[in-house]
């Protein structure tokens, strides 16, 4: 059994922690990108997660698998983007083992009840808070009430499959900007603006000006960031910090960005998490 | 601006009708398939709406070009389904317009209410109840709640890209059935028993079950259209009518399936409707 999740960026976002790891989540919005990961589970002797061909231990991954697999399993994630720098890594494997658990034990979960799962798995170890959702839908989401598929309130805005590029330059502990409590706060006001703004003009380009805004308002990118969007900016693109990696995405200023490292160019995704 | 929207077969249903066109719907599964339409829309001198290459009057499609438009446009939808036998064609045309509309005139709106603009379209020409909800998310889709999308409420069974079959002897009048309450209570009836048990064991082939009995329970099927069913059973398939078409849609037994017609053949859509 095989499942195609997605990545996704985040262009800003507002976090909702509360006990419940269904009810916790964040609103925001953020570009699900056909850059993505493939995840294969087979009935095995014994369960083995490998990450790109490693053996490893991939908390996320193992807790989708510990809720729903029936038996040990192999479970093979292959990602076709960045690790640690705010893709979607971790919840796009527990996405991935969660579709194909379900289709291979014959779970009879719904994609929001499979997705809710690996929701969790995200919460419950502090690796994200909003990516799930936007990859079980696809496009460009905008997440209007904080919670699990099914639980929280999405919405998309409409794209062309515009092709996005990235620079990469290593990762954001996001555990660590979510457990500090003065980082959080200026988060969550800036965050909570730019979503309703964006619901009240939901397209595109507003969607990249209110991401460049939350970029500067909540000052956590390097000055290397800063100066690829601003150069980006200067070429006559548009360009913001991926939520949550020491990294770049921007539209219409390819050559302007590759001074800044290797350009990693996707396009906007109209798929969601699914069977392959 | 085009756009693509998958073509939609529903194998139950229960109705919903209000004063109240967003409110109104239907709940029920169907198939989106990958056998869709594409919509183009350009500005032009006069409003003129373009059906595979014939000028004509796509009541539906027209609907949404007189909320949405902000000056005459020139709209070219090519149906790559067939048109008043339960595929969804009406649904698909006005969806596609409002995708390319919003886009064309920057209106600004987010995916679902695009789409509530195309389903009121539906509701209030009496061509449909419940497709342009599916076909605005793709795949097996649930319809738990009755209304436009962001106010119905929506999941979806992940499902494998799936090859299905579907033979098509011609149109059964949906605003004829609709209108019909002998035949509405019985649907209703067995559409919502139908939606339950879905809830209780979501799966491809309970889907497929449930299509099934539907069709023997609400006596709308022709004899053709039962010999075809019994057929593809027959062969070790799986089959039933297509709500509401002289048209049956079947899996496992292409050859069964081909004494009774052309055989169309496609695959379950994993993507909704997205501009291209």
């Amino acid at each position: 059994m095989k499942a195609f999740v997605p990545s996704h960026i985040t262009g800003f976002f507002a976090a909702k922690r509360t006990a419940d790891l269904q009810e916790s989540g964040s609103i925001g919005a953020g570009l699900a990108l056909d850059l993505g990961a493939t995840t294969i589970v087979e009935k095995a002797a014994s369960t083995e997660i490998f990450l790109n061909g490693q053996i490893c231990e991939a908390p996320v991954s193992r807790f989708v698998v510990n809720q729903l697999a029936r038996s040990p399993v192999r479970v093979e994630t292959k990602l076709y983007m960045p690790l640690g720098s705010g893709f979607g890594a971790s919840g796009a494997g527990a996405l991935g083992c969660a579709y194909a658990l379900n289709s291979l034990f014959d779970l009879g979960l719904t994609a929001n009840q499979a997705a809710a799962v690996a929701h969790a798995a995200e919460v419950a170890s502090g690796t994200g808070l909003g990516d799930v959702v936007a990859q079980n839908t696809g496009g460009l989401v905008i997440r209007l009430k904080a919670g699990a598929p099914g639980i929280g309130k999405i919405d998309r805005i409409p794209t062309l499959p515009l092709k996005i590029d990235c620079v990469v330059r290593g990762p954001i502990s996001t555990k660590k900007v979510l457990s500090d409590p003065g980082a959080m706060k200026k988060i969550n006001r800036a965050g909570k603006s730019a979503v309703k703004e964006l619901v009240a003009r939901p397209t595109f380009n507003e969607f990249m000006r209110l991401s460049r805004r939350f970029t500067s308002q909540i000052s956590l990118a390097s000055s290397w960031a800063m100066d690829a969007i601003e150069a980006v900016e200067a070429a006559g693109g548009m360009a913001s910090m991926i939520m949550l990696g020491d990294a770049v995405f921007s539209i219409g200023a390819t050559e302007a960005l590759s001074e800044f490292g290797t350009v990693i160019s996707t396009t906007i995704s109209q798929r969601g998490a699914s069977l392959d």
